[in-house]
């Protein structure tokens, strides 16, 4: 007879979690000997034998799935909307899955050696959040990539690399904010975008231009702005924006940080709210529905990315594993535009 | 002559951060042996030698500092204002000393090994967050303490224990909140705490009691109501309140998510700003200047806890250094009150 029981067969028999059960078959993370027994034992007696036990028991792994990140002095990089859904998204992910998160920070000054993360045995996979398109990010995501350890990116794509990458349609993400502010007839609109050294800044121009091609009307480079997408950088951009007021009708922002720090700045210039230029934020943050008027923004299943990304990263095959052909991983999850009170005409007035 | 050169000095003179120094002379992290060589000539042309440098080639470090978490299955615990305050301030005092952070998640049902951490060397020093007053938490913190690993509590103290232990001090802080809402001449306070099991709950209930003592106005039981921290939980909550409404004229929330949960729940309920009870929230997150009206809160320097806590445990000495006097890590930093809109008479119209 051949049994085909589940994981969660398998701890409901032991009497403890999923996740201690996943611990116990990877053989990773600190366990008590008896609660190995008795997983091993109900495993045994359901037939259970998934995957990856051949191999779990064939050399000690570290447990930890590596999650690479920015860091800036000062920030507060844990509180920024994009990387806590980010994070919540793989350690949701990771824990299911017996692992442990390994926050590893990068160096402005001197990148990491990603490899050498695998070669100590600190990480058995890795996931690279806030990728720049620069030369040292590009050369230590090759050498990854040849050397065939288990890694992948987030939010962040490189043309003709073939990475394994998880994104979301910020193409599509961008143009559905600016063709909303379109077809309500506005069509002085300007961007208030991040960085060009990211890929998801340069899909959302691309957005931002489609949705003009689309409604035949010619796009205004002078309307083109630029902030770092902190709330201090929107609140700069509200200077340039009031002075061009007369001209401006509405502003599609890059993040929704931004564009509240412009909603901010603006107010703060004295700008009255029936003067106010709609506003489409981006990442549809908590703070979106907080704001008044409360924020339209473009909708990104950031906690998806990441949940995705981890189940995807930790079923790749192990580092050093060989030559074998590997699938790579492509995924773009679509955005989605949640239209409030700041983008529709009269928006300023609640 | 005796030359005292700073980290700052070795790194500028080495070219590199001073993360990278420290992950040199700490020997943890993947580097490059030509990085290697240039921080370790450096050191030595300029005479500097920490005290960690001689024991740091003794053995070899895992380099992680490791953080335990609670876990809930869905919650975003990295979106939540209070853990990414935490963990933004341990990320930055432990990149300055070249370590990543190991984010451990708690299991419910099955209490972690948490020595069994240091015995696996997946942490050289660890900070345990969100630990409840129970059985098997308590008895994984006593064999921390026994078995002389480096760690330390953060937000939470177990009486008598001599835990190492950062901490705010919530009862003056509630007190805070208390006092400012008897000063405007309301006395039937509602409380909306946090879980008792929680100390920061109890303390938080001790400073309620106190300022209603200090004002020699007795409080009254049947207005004390309790979540669990969730928005989900203020939005219950505010069913129960408005039901009272006659006998409540302010309330007082043990944290900004459940304020403002409440404020969207009696708004629901179609409770008009002008029947609005006086509310004062707690931790003054992002979102408490971004709701309407701006909300009263307390503010807790999350951000510094966590940064105190990474600085003193990377201090401690090491596991197994044998029965030394360890001196125990005490601190209780003030908590300070802002005052909104939200806790103004009349503060429910703008």
């Amino acid at each position: 007879m051949i049994a085909i029981a589940s994981r969660k067969e398998v701890a409901e028999l032991a009497g403890v979690s999923e996740a201690t059960v996943s611990r116990v078959l990877n053989n990773v993370g600190p366990l008590k000997e008896k609660t190995k027994e008795k997983v091993l034992a109900a495993a045994r007696e359901l037939g259970y034998t998934p995957s990856s036990l051949a191999r779990s028991f064939a050399r000690r792994r570290s447990g930890n799935l590596g999650v690479i990140m920015p860091y800036l002095p000062k920030a507060r990089l844990f509180s920024a909307y994009y990387f806590s859904e980010i994070l919540s998204g793989i350690g949701s992910r990771a824990r299911e899955e017996g692992y442990d998160l390994l926050m590893i920070f990068r160096d402005a000054d001197e990148p990491l050696d990603y490899c050498g993360l695998f070669r100590m045995r600190k990480v058995d996979a890795c996931i690279v959040l806030g990728a720049k398109e620069e030369a040292g990010e590009l050369a230590a995501l090759r050498q990854l990539k040849q050397e065939g350890h288990p890694y992948c990116l987030i939010n962040q794509h490189f043309a003709g690399e073939g990475f394994h990458e998880v994104d979301a349609d910020h193409v599509e993400g961008c143009q559905l904010a600016v063709k909303h502010l379109l077809q309500q007839g506005f069509s002085r609109i300007a961007f208030l975008n991040g960085p060009q050294a990211y890929s998801n800044s340069r899909d959302r121009l691309e957005g931002y231009m489609r949705a003009f091609q689309e409604a035949g009307i010619p796009a205004d480079p002078s309307l083109l702005f630029e902030g770092n997408f902190s709330r201090r950088s929107g609140i700069a951009a509200a200077q340039a924006i009031a002075a061009q007021l007369e001209r401006i009708e509405a502003v599609a922002v890059a993040n929704d940080r931004m564009a509240i720090g412009l909603q901010q700045g603006l107010r703060e210039l004295g700008i009255p709210a029936e003067q106010m230029p709609a506003i489409v934020g981006y990442d549809d943050s908590d703070a979106a529905e907080l704001t008044t008027p409360a924020l339209s923004s473009v909708r990104v299943p950031f906690y998806q990315l990441g949940e995705i990304a981890a189940g995807k990263v930790l079923e790749l095959p192990e580092s050093g594993s060989g030559d074998t052909v590997q699938e790579i991983i492509q995924v773009k999850l679509p955005a989605k535009l949640i239209v409030r009170a700041s983008s529709l005409r009269l928006g300023g007035i609640q």
